[in-house]
């Protein structure tokens, strides 16, 4: 018996959970497999502490993965762990107070050394000195982040991977993030605009020329949001699955069912959507597993 | 790659989601390996109408189990089942005034025919008038169950293969349920008593007698808490697993961390302790193929 | 401005969170002051150790609840406050073991002493031993919890307040909680025999005479479903609220929308429907001050 | 008895959700009553078509709060209503491909006129035509918001109450909105240019400066962040207080307890923090009532 088993009995039991997460690796093996797909990837929350980096970089290196939107966060990681720093395994019941003191801030039982932020402020500020002045008063966040990606020879960077594949990581809150603390505070004594709306047409480009659309959208937030509304031009996404363990009654954007979206004309229909339950950093690698068995 | 590699990896990570995941396993793995252990399950919400009906009654038969506890739901969707009734795909926004009216009753997206309960209340009566009736007026849940699984010949039935593996089922909270509701009406015109304090007793006994107790909780619920405060009398239980969408934070004991069971003396240590946030129909299946498949 | 005020004008947004509580709270007006309205509660979660003791045992004093449907645990610290116990202030972060060591049990920030556990044992052994024989060998859950009301003269305890004013308190799963384990202690020497046949025919013999049903659901459990099934008998109830932090997609019944009852006889129609999506111990006291403010 | 004492009963209780509600009802009358305080509030989820735009659109005029940090979607919404739309009143089971045929978009039970959203495409078209060019090629979101909001003469719409009072309304999402692809369609035949870190100077200036830094954080996302992470520069903001419904354990920003932040400076320390577990829309009113009347 193996896991892409389990997922076909699941999607047989017909109802509740296991419908769809088993709907969820049917959907995911089409786009995987039909080439007639350009596929979108949305991180939200953490995805790259969490330990999908190497999952998501081995998907963009094997060109599954066509496009990436993610939050400042998730590429702070990226670019940290390329400096050569780790986190360190923690405990959710910890004082922050204390931990402050020592160096140390935590994402729930996770930390980070105060050194690594340090540190990426340091590379972040060479690395944006190294970019020719023309292209920095006017770059796209998918443009910068490849000139990152080129500068930080880590094969399991996923900014690295994605700039070697040539595969754009949009980051439209790119600001809200240390990496971003450090672009501002670059831009207060050098030339740095980014503009967001190259970024835009980038993403809305790339969607409207796909011959079919497929998103797997790991957490919610602005990034969840993102390749819909640029796929509203193409007349929505053909192909979405997400994971979250938002809850849908609060009315948020981040806990909404896929539904929602065909009503705003950003997914074409019903046939191609699943919603699973559960936490992304654990889901994402058991869909995937699944959806990549041979059957 | 298979999943129980994945779960080492994860464990590896050591933090969030994918640490506990991955530390689910293991323990799992050890529960089911380690003769030492009794293992016990808990199940609430809708398992057995879930898909698990199967996974369940495989670890039974393959005496993996040594005890379940469970509500007196669970064992109702059994029961309908081994009568030949399935349930039927429907969608969680179906009109539930339109669906009463077409004799359909629902559970999320999941719909009984009306038709399953009443078939339910005639062989529950008839089984119960096959029961001697100096048994019947002083019986455990355990006891009853075992009746009605000996007079309900499916294999894939629970009741049924858990009476051939004489493995007990306690239901602390059976009178609510549908198959409580015929007991009551049974009870009104026929001798009838069930002694939840018998079942407290064989439950207290097994986990006392047992070199260690291991206990694998499926939603929260009275099951939950049935097997730790059981074994408060041998000092708590050796290892535990959870899997459950409940939080922590409102204070109720169904999203309860496993570690606060330790301050009360049902968990004997943090070692071996899990909590897996996410919908058992769709998690525990998967531990379960990774705690079973050879390293 | 004040919260009746605030209520009103959230109905009237008439979408969303605002629109539920404001139905709620009119719902809950309409139950406190119709005289046709039997009013039953449930409670599930740290109700009473939560703050809410003084709330409902005014409401039971003032005659605005008919009938009681709880968890053994609420009942377990209205007996361990009526005996002079206190609650402590802890937190979420303490450590279990040192907990245990030092004699003291936590509910997510709130810690009890293991004398007070202790102290209940006694006092219910001594209490039970009160309880003339023969009644002490059928007895409902009601009529034991009437037994300890008399013998504990606290104005401010449930159990006693509902006792002076002949409000039932039914407890299913009394055996599933610290009193539980009492029961069954003094049970292995004495006669005592609880008969939840008992409990449920005065649970319905109450529903079925009433004019109107109206219920407020304090979390989920089989305190939840109660009152409900119970109701099926005379087609189910006429008005119900419920305030849960338990999400309906899970498909378990602690989560479950009201609106699925109604496909199962035991709600009446969409009308008189609302569920506040909060925590219980913060939304009731409020939803109550709303209800019964004069308009 | 009024909402005020209700909330001074519930921080007595000292522990689980009454000690979180009644400490951030003193937090913010606190935020509110002591002229220290600069106060900033975070917007995210359907905060505007919930039914707060009146309630925070008061506490703008009355100058108790001095910056707002939102989404895109709150700032569409204000600006459609004070176009004259309303939202209308749905439900969540609604089918989404009809009501994409009928020119209805849904959130959860709310619904929007498809018209409404193609009429705030020419209305921003023709407002943004009406600031002068030099001002629109390097514009902060706060000065565009500004602009929106004198051109906008509605007394009831935050954009407009904001200018009046020159209150600054930040919005670091604004591209991924349906305003934001109103500003994106403008920019690919007129210039226009949004600069984010214009408007993180001036955040970071006005936190700097402020004798104490308060804020009140609605739902999570973006927003949430913002005032935290450039309240680092002055050592972190002196009083939070939180309202969401997300989960901590699964290690998002979203539902990330407020103490986390101790850990990376943006928090002074533990005293002045409240996490509200519930909704927003309904937890803000009432929080707010409460601060507010006079004791």
């Amino acid at each position: 018996m193996r896991i892409s088993n389990i997922a076909r009995q699941m999607e047989a039991v017909g109802v509740l959970g296991p419908a769809r997460f088993g709907k969820a690796v049917r959907i995911l093996r089409e786009m995987f497999s039909n080439d007639d797909y350009s596929n979108f990837i949305s991180l939200a929350g953490p995805i790259i502490p969490g330990g999908l980096r190497n999952v998501i970089t081995d998907l963009v290196d094997e060109k599954l993965l066509d496009g990436i939107v993610t939050t400042g966060a998730n590429v702070t990681h990226d670019m940290i762990e390329a400096l050569g720093h780790r986190h360190l395994v923690g405990s959710e019941t910890l004082d922050d107070s204390k931990l402050r003191q020592r160096g140390l801030s935590r994402i729930y039982d996770l930390l980070v050394r105060q050194k690594a932020i340090e540190d990426l402020e340091k590379a972040t500020h060479r690395m944006l000195s190294r970019i020719p002045e023309s292209k920095r008063r006017n770059i796209a966040t998918y443009e910068l982040l490849w000139e990152f990606g080129k500068q930080l020879p880590d094969r399991q960077s996923l900014l690295h991977t994605a700039q070697r594949r040539s595969i754009p990581i949009f980051c439209p809150g790119i600001f809200d993030s240390m990496l971003g603390l450090n672009l501002w505070t670059y831009s207060q004594l050098n030339p740095l605009l980014i503009n967001p709306f190259k970024d835009f047409s980038k993403l809305v480009d790339m969607t409207y020329n796909a011959r079919k659309v497929g998103v797997v959208i790991l957490g919610g937030g602005m990034p969840k949001h993102h390749v819909l509304i640029a796929s509203s031009y193409r007349g929505g996404v053909d192909a979405a699955i997400q994971i979250t363990l938002d809850r849908p009654d609060g009315g948020g954007a981040s806990g909404a069912p896929l539904e929602e979206a065909i009503s705003w004309g950003k997914i074409k229909g019903h046939q191609m959507l699943a919603t699973v339950l559960g936490d992304a950093t654990v889901m994402f690698p058991l869909l995937t597993l699944a959806a990549l068995e041979r059957e």
